[in-house]
């Protein structure tokens, strides 16, 4: 919800979904990345955590102050959080109650679960037969691991990013970011707006539903593509990418040779002149024109020496000054960055992307808030929220309570 | 559009956009999967591809035969293809009539060049003011990189992706995925949707951008999240989690021993009940209780006689066989499994998750489909268009002109 704090001019309220209601069942990552993401485009995103330890991804510690609090602010800005004993009567009444008022309840609980508590889709259609109803998992039906639980690591290991990731004479790598989990709740939000949108029009209800392995296959498409032509396993090759016969192409050192010291540089089998550039740029022009080197071909079977050419030149240099110089000479390339340098790069927080979440309890944090600009801004973000920290907003607001029916409510242990 | 091919029960067109109009200039994969999604959910995405060569994601050959057609198949099923000279007054002006028409206009060409073309935001909304204005570029406004090209392996390096990837001890690796790419796209159509919610009550336009480079940023939240944490980059570790301090953790070599024949297994910190079931399955119930591995820090510092202990008990496994087993012991266990067994795994086709796109000219091809599912559909896959299929359809839809007219803007080299 929008503060009073005046705002920086790059920097704004998106009102996309201004009167959207969500019910968010969801914890860890895939499912509050979803509902993150409508949140910053405008949605009213209500969490439902149980009263004791919340969300798990919350990392809360029972008598002991937060210590890790950083990966559920990360994924929960600019939500609200309800707590309800999903297990007391009144706790499941009151949250139908709810359900009756939402455009979208979304949950990614391990399987089985929701019907167990009595929130089915059957059941829920019944009482919001518009509703949006979304529900992500670790295996699809009809999977032989239907039945298992999931992490990102595990999707990403059956979906197939480990088998691309890593030397090609080395073992299958994890990619270190959370595509299972993320991508997932990318590919969701995308199709619960697109039943949104219809449901403005219809008033339409439907079950939405995704596997975080089949997800993954989404993202897995350009080594598909290579199946596809190929007939066989797309493979890995570190840095390189196999299929695209050129050289250069990698990762290069630079100084002052940290573990993050490298700049990639691509050059391209469709610019011929990529390669004389380069050789230019590294002082080798004696060997423009050299038969040894002359197509992408003969520099594939002289990779080793090619490479050497190449990195003798960039050890000497700074990664952003390579990276600077290859770029002003017309080829692609680009400094390997962490996240200590990309916090450290203001151009970040210049247009938004980069955001501190002012929290009540917790220090400033730095984060990126949604990547796309609207009209040159950014989407705010205000601070996650603390465990039923609006229970008593969001029921007096979506149900018009009173605050002695309220009270009822506590002190019969149906929210807290 | 859909055909008269009768459906098999798990497939269906969606459609929640029906109705929605866009005019896509964008080529490779950071812009063509943004639009793809798009078309799965029902919106008639027009490319509009210049005549020679059409989207360089083609990979046409003059005068040769397609050999790799499959990049493009992937990633632009579904939609129309119409060919126009922007270079030509009249080209031109067809298709500024078409973006009159027009709900979205998308495009990610090199830094300056839709503005070259004539086609700059403030000039679209001057003939269409309700347009939605989409651009996808490598580096954000400000950015010291703002003028440059990206592909996807530079995004990565620049956004963090490479940093995080790889052995600890190893240097920065490539995910094998293009999370630059298709990531991008995703954020974007969200973005969009958000934008097309409101378009629909308000009839207002906006112009939206991201930076290939700032949509990574999105990915990396988790590093972002231990950077809040310890101050420091994140590190990466292999298959392992940097910061996740627990063992056995990570992937485990598996029979026969080919390149892809490991599980990951992931005992739960949380769950101390983990450890003593999985040595119970490996044989070694003599180990329960053993002071050695009572706790995940004990475990942790003799990681490689804990990791030993199960490996040798994998290793006499398949890793299907393996991940079954682990996961009936109640332990999160996957497979790493490759493009080309997930190809052979049946049950995606079953639910529709995969399927094959059949097309005039090339052999069929399977190839993943959206994976979220709406009541237990998936999206049907139709063929990617030939170049230019479609510009006598949508010409004579879109702006009502009759054959002569087509006729004259193609003697004219305006459309082709």
């Amino acid at each position: 919800m929008p503060d009073s704090t005046p705002l920086p001019n790059n920097i704004t309220d998106f009102a996309f979904l201004q009167g959207v209601k969500v019910i968010d069942f969801t914890q860890f990552e895939a499912g509050p990345t979803c509902t993150e993401a409508l949140a910053w485009l405008g949605a009213e995103v209500v969490k439902v955590e149980n009263p004791n330890r919340g969300d798990p991804g919350r990392r809360l510690r029972p008598n002991k102050p937060d210590n890790d609090p950083y990966y559920f602010h990360i994924l929960n800005a600019n939500k609200k959080s309800m707590t309800a004993n999903l297990k007391s009567e009144d706790g499941l009444r009151i949250v139908k109650d709810l359900i009756a008022k939402a455009d979208v309840m979304i949950e990614n609980f391990a399987p089985g679960a929701v019907e167990r508590l009595g929130l089915s889709y059957d059941v829920v259609k019944e009482i919001n037969p518009g509703i949006i109803y979304a529900q992500i998992k670790g295996f699809g039906e009809g999977s032989p691991f239907e039945k298992n639980l999931s992490f990102d690591m595990i999707a990403q290991a059956c979906g197939g990013t480990f088998s691309v990731t890593g030397d090609a004479d080395g073992p299958p790598t994890r990619p270190g970011i959370s595509i299972g989990d993320t991508g997932t709740g990318m590919v969701m939000a995308i199709t619960i707006l697109g039943a949104l949108y219809k449901k403005q029009q219809t008033g339409e209800g439907h079950r939405l539903q995704v596997a975080m392995q089949d997800a993954i296959l989404h993202y897995m498409r350009i080594p598909f593509s290579t199946q596809g032509l190929t007939g066989k396993a797309a493979e890995r090759g570190g840095s390189k990418v196999p299929g695209i016969i050129n050289a250069p192409m990698g990762l290069y050192p630079c100084a002052p040779g940290g573990p993050n010291d490298y700049v990639y540089i691509m050059t391209s089998r469709a610019n011929p002149e990529h390669w004389d550039r380069l050789l230019k740029l590294v002082g080798r022009d004696d060997l423009i024109g050299d038969e040894r080197y002359l197509t992408p071909a003969d520099r594939v079977e002289r990779e080793p020496e090619v490479d050497e050419i190449i990195a003798n030149w960039t050890r000497g240099l700074n990664k952003i000054d390579a990276m600077k110089a290859i770029g002003e000479a017309g080829i692609p390339a680009g400094a390997v960055l962490d996240t200590d340098e990309l916090n450290n790069d203001t151009t970040f927080d210049e247009r938004g992307v980069m955001q501190t979440m002012v929290h009540p309890v917790h220090r400033p944090f730095k984060m990126p808030s949604w990547p796309v600009r609207v009209d040159g801004k950014a989407a705010r973000i205000e601070a996650s929220p603390m465990l039923g920290q609006h229970t008593d907003d969001v029921i007096s607001d979506w149900l018009g309570l009173n605050e002695e029916a309220i009270k009822t409510l506590k002190s019969d242990g149906a929210v807290a």
